[in-house]
């Protein structure tokens, strides 16, 4: 009786114009047929390490206990930095040693994390510049099929962090970051909810949100519906994360809030 | 012996640069492991259920016949429409009631529909903003593994008609819209093929299609190739839908033509 | 016991925001409901049949020994062009008879091609618009499923080759053409590592690629990495064509190559 494959999950900046992962997913299938292979996005902004690791880690929660994650967004390939492998649970991922992993390994204090070396499948002298191809599709097909993290290659203690941006305090202020924009011009800032109590000690249900054109959102809202048409609301986003919106349009547009890019925003405490 | 679990397509505007289609389809697989999972597109226009109910009518045709839909277009989550899980011959869909499954569900007296309500595995709450991941995922996958819809919630009698653009006529002219404009600029208009004669008494064979910049244009064709290099035809599309086009060119381009915008084209039977 | 169905991998220029490719993989699933359907990529330049044949042959080495293609790029679908379907080694390939397979036929003497003849599941006659539903898919179904060439229709023994761009000789210099850029903005030309030594008789590694506004790139790097930010280079890419990059940056921005253009390109050895 044989057991199930492990099922992969892919993020990468690769996009989908080119067959960049048509072959990462070739690669994966040739060496573990039978693993179910699926898209978290590939849209990533082009080597953006931050944008990547957000996605990732709103993403990780709701994938199977056993899922392996190839993760690829690496402006060094073929250069310095290590290719890694780490389990968190029973969670396989594999990525490039950039912090992309860092928002998982840093609360998992459990977690393992391996190299990835060269071996008769891993071939990162192929190409020095597809090293999904040759490196993190061959290493995440493995774990696939149920090698364990040694075989990859030799543990380590630490894997690089991720230059996360911090929130910052002015005087009854914090003054947050976008992380990403959504399809639909929804705005998550760099605030969790399990944050807000514990490390901030205040109240977000009395805060006010200043944006710079003078707009000021007040308490938190469940969904879009309980804001008017066109009206601007914020709310815990579906990966806890605190998110601004316009009902029915784009609040990415209206406030010209970029992914990615630092904003300037401001939370006070109501009177 | 296990029985093969149902496949189940996804159709969301939920786009692709975002990791909401990957939840959703880890959410579907950790529940239906078995189940093969399909994109229909995600390209919906965001929150245009029109756009999404006329692609819809056209891929399901040809879906497996006892394959599951999860269709989420979505523009009242988390507010007071209810979730509907459907059964049209052996098929199944899952859809906010919002008219999204209006046109299948209209011309098939013997469909079934159930509302979905919350369960262990259903959970609305969780999320607000994301029932795509915590609705419909869950249904579509309990669908595939073959639980019944009863499983879901009670039976109801009436799902929401969409709110479909009529053909008008004025004099010996039928005022037709726009529907869909596709990645080549072809352009489907709301007349099917089979509601020429029965419904409207003429013969397209013999009509004259004239658009607003005075392009007239005459027959019906078979095929692109039909037409010289640049020049517009008309012609029923694969989905049985008239549609106009213009060989190696676009025809939305060309004639400014819009998806999902109301536009005035004239239909008169040539002298 | 039953045999493992054959990977079906599609690759057209159909896009994403339309069912289309849906359809296309609900039809190959309803015929061959084993085999597994990957993505080489459906952002191919509309009806762009060199784009498409770079693609695919940069892409094909990688797919399992027995996989079967789906490439459809086809601007005179529903005329008079055949289809066909060829074996190439153990991999099927089906496509519109238009030079599409043409880079992969013409080094394999021993490749077969048969022409896709109307059956009881290949049906041209369903919408002359829609082959990749009606002809195409099913076809790579039968393939997938184990069924010969000779089942989709009788032999020939010449399929149509590829306009491909030469590379020109003028004095000292190549003239090369962009074949493709990608998300990057990586600019591949049409000029193979294996060709340099045997056909051209030059050493890359002490050329210099002269772009219209001055640039000289001398000398091959491996990778981004080994260019300052914001600096050109060139290298063999992982598919072995010459490309030219821009480190953190777009070459084909930056430069104004565009992908499927011609552009003249100058290599000449150094002193």
């Amino acid at each position: 009786m044989t057991q199930r494959m492990r099922s992969v999950f892919l993020l990468t900046d690769f996009g989908i114009a080119d067959p960049f992962v048509g072959i990462v997913k070739a690669v994966v299938h040739r060496i573990a047929p039978d693993a179910p292979l699926f898209d978290l996005t590939h849209s990533i902004e082009p080597q953006n390490v931050l944008h990547a690791a957000v996605v990732l880690e709103d993403s990780v929660p709701h994938l199977p206990g056993d899922a392996v994650v190839c993760a690829v967004v690496d402006p060094g390939v073929g250069g310095a930095r290590r290719a890694i492998a780490a389990r968190i649970a029973d969670r396989m991922l594999v990525a490039p040693n950039n912090g992309l992993l860092g928002p998982l390994l840093a609360p998992s204090p459990e977690s393992v994390v391996h190299v990835i070396e060269p071996s008769d499948l891993v071939r990162p002298g192929d190409s020095a510049t597809f090293h999904g191809r040759d490196v993190f599709a061959p290493a995440a097909a493995l774990l696939a099929r149920g090698e364990p993290l040694e075989r990859l290659g030799p543990r380590i203690h630490h894997a690089k962090p991720l230059d996360f941006p911090e929130i910052l305090t002015e005087g009854d202020a914090l003054v947050l970051t976008v992380l990403v924009c959504d399809r639909f011009g929804n705005v998550a800032l760099n605030l969790r909810r399990e944050e807000t109590a514990a490390l901030l000690g205040w109240d977000p249900e009395r805060a006010a949100l200043h944006l710079e054109d003078g707009t000021v959102l007040r308490g938190l809202r469940r969904t879009y519906g309980d804001a008017s048409r066109d009206e601007p609301l914020m709310y815990w986003n579906s990966a806890g994360r605190l998110e601004v919106a316009v009902n029915y349009g784009s609040a990415a547009a209206r406030f010209r809030l970029a992914p990615g890019t630092p904003v300037r925003l401001v939370v006070t405490p109501t009177a």
